[in-house]
Parts: structure tokens; sequence; C-alpha cells
């Protein structure tokens, strides 16, 4: 949207406008070859990463907050991930009232296997940019991070 | 995400992994304030502000090809928008099976009313991050954002 007449537009609106685009552009690739190639949400991906990167599992709550794409409810997607036999529910060792959530093997070995193909496309999206630039994004998005979860 | 160990982790995920983080953090606090202050959702206002940018008014193509939110089908978001009197749908002048689709009055003054008041909670979720950090942001989210729509 830069490329428009907005001479009255705030810098900050620019900067949010820019990162929108970017990550709206990465995110609607990424979502348009996971449903081709693997039937899969970028929702359920997610949700699989995120249990992969906790052995131990994680609670409801812990999952829910941890979510970075917001399309569906995470309880829906529990139950159908469920069904298809990649995460299983156990009770909490301490705390029988509370449910823990974590891959099964076949939720692993699946995860793995479409991991490895994302992997391959983020670095296609990304593959042409400088070095400079993709430094540059590192380090400006670290800071934004840091602010963001301050 | 870049917290945890993930050593293994290819630079261009992390990389992607900052970006999503950064955007669905904004994202979410601008939809959170917009509910709450406006009961209006941030595909409407997205929607809202793509005609705003564009006087003429602009078909449903243009329209769903500019859109950055993708919750909610362009369709219905403008069935909804046109029922509240903040859109308007017209015959294109040398196509008449062509619809334009234009903000009204109402609209205008609606989108610029609230547009004010998301502009200064951009401006509060981008305050305190360094004048550098920014300039290395709007830098690198330039390159990519040129680079992605190549």
């Amino acid at each position: 949207m830069d490329q428009r007449p907005n001479s009255g537009e705030h810098a900050d609106i620019r900067l949010w406008l820019r990162l929108l685009y970017c990550a709206s552009h990465i995110e609607t690739a990424l979502q348009s070859r996971l449903t081709a190639e693997f039937g899969m949400s970028l929702a359920r991906f997610d949700l699989l990463s995120q249990l992969e990167r906790a052995p131990g599992g994680l609670t409801m709550t812990e999952l829910s907050r941890q979510m970075m794409v917001s399309n569906g409810a995470t309880t829906s997607l529990v139950d159908r991930l469920a069904e298809d036999g990649l995460l299983e529910r156990t009770a909490h060792p301490s705390d029988r009232r509370t449910t823990i959530i974590s891959l099964t093997p076949l939720g692993r070995e699946r995860f793995l296997e479409i991991a490895r193909e994302h992997e391959s496309w983020v670095i296609g999206l990304f593959e042409g940019l400088s070095g400079e630039a993709k430094a540059e994004l590192l380090s400006g998005l670290g800071a934004l991070k840091q602010h963001l979860s301050s």
C-alpha cells in the first residue's frame, strides 16, 4: 500500500501495514501449499508444531496461549486431531482435573514429514532476499517482539 | 519462540516465526480494541480501509485481492456492510455486468472516526521501540514486500 499516495499516513501505520502485508502474503502462500499437498490447515500445523516443541505436553490453556494463527478455536482443532490419532489427552499427574495434550507417535511422525516440506517452502519464500535485508529484519523483529512481550 | 532451544531450526524459519509472532500479536490487540470500542471486526475495518483508498470504488475482484486479513469471505462482509449503509454497489459505467463497490458518505464518516482511534492504537503498540529498530524494520520489510510482490 506504500506505493499509493498516502502522505497523510503516520510512519507507524506504514510500518504496521508493511508488516501485515508480508505476514499475510507468506501465511496465504503456506496455507495454500499445506492444503494442496497435505490437506491440512495452517492452524492444525501450528498446533502440532506447538506440541512438538513441548515433549511433556501442554494444557489447553498453555496451548491456546501459544497458538500463533487464530482461525479456528483450539478446542475443536484438538478434537479433530485426536480423532485422526495425531494427539492424545491424558490426566495431569498431580491434578486429575487438568488434561495434558501431547503428540502421539503417529502425530510426531506426520508433523515431521510436513515440517520438512514447510521448511523448504519458507526457505523458498525468503530466497533472493539479501543477507543484509534478512539481518535487518531479524534484528528489527527481535526488538519488536521483545517490546510486544514486555 | 526464539527463547526456546531450537538450534536445529533454519534461520529463515526463525525469521518467519518472528514475523508471524509480531503480526499476530498486533492483529489480536487491534482486533480486541475494535470489537470492544466499535463492535467491528478487523476484516470489516480492512475492507472499509481499502475502499477509502479507492475513491472511484473497486470491483469485487479488486477488493478481494487487496484485503489483507483473511477471516471472512469478502462477499459476506460486503453484504453486511451494505445492510448497515456503509457501502453501496453500483453498475460499472462501461460494463453493466460488473459491480463497483464504494463507501457511502456514512461509511466514510464512520471509517474516519474509527481510523483515528486505530492510528492511535498502532502508535501506542510501537511506542518505546527505538528509532533505529523502526528504521531497520521499515527497510527490511520494504525489501521483503518488494521480493514477495515480484
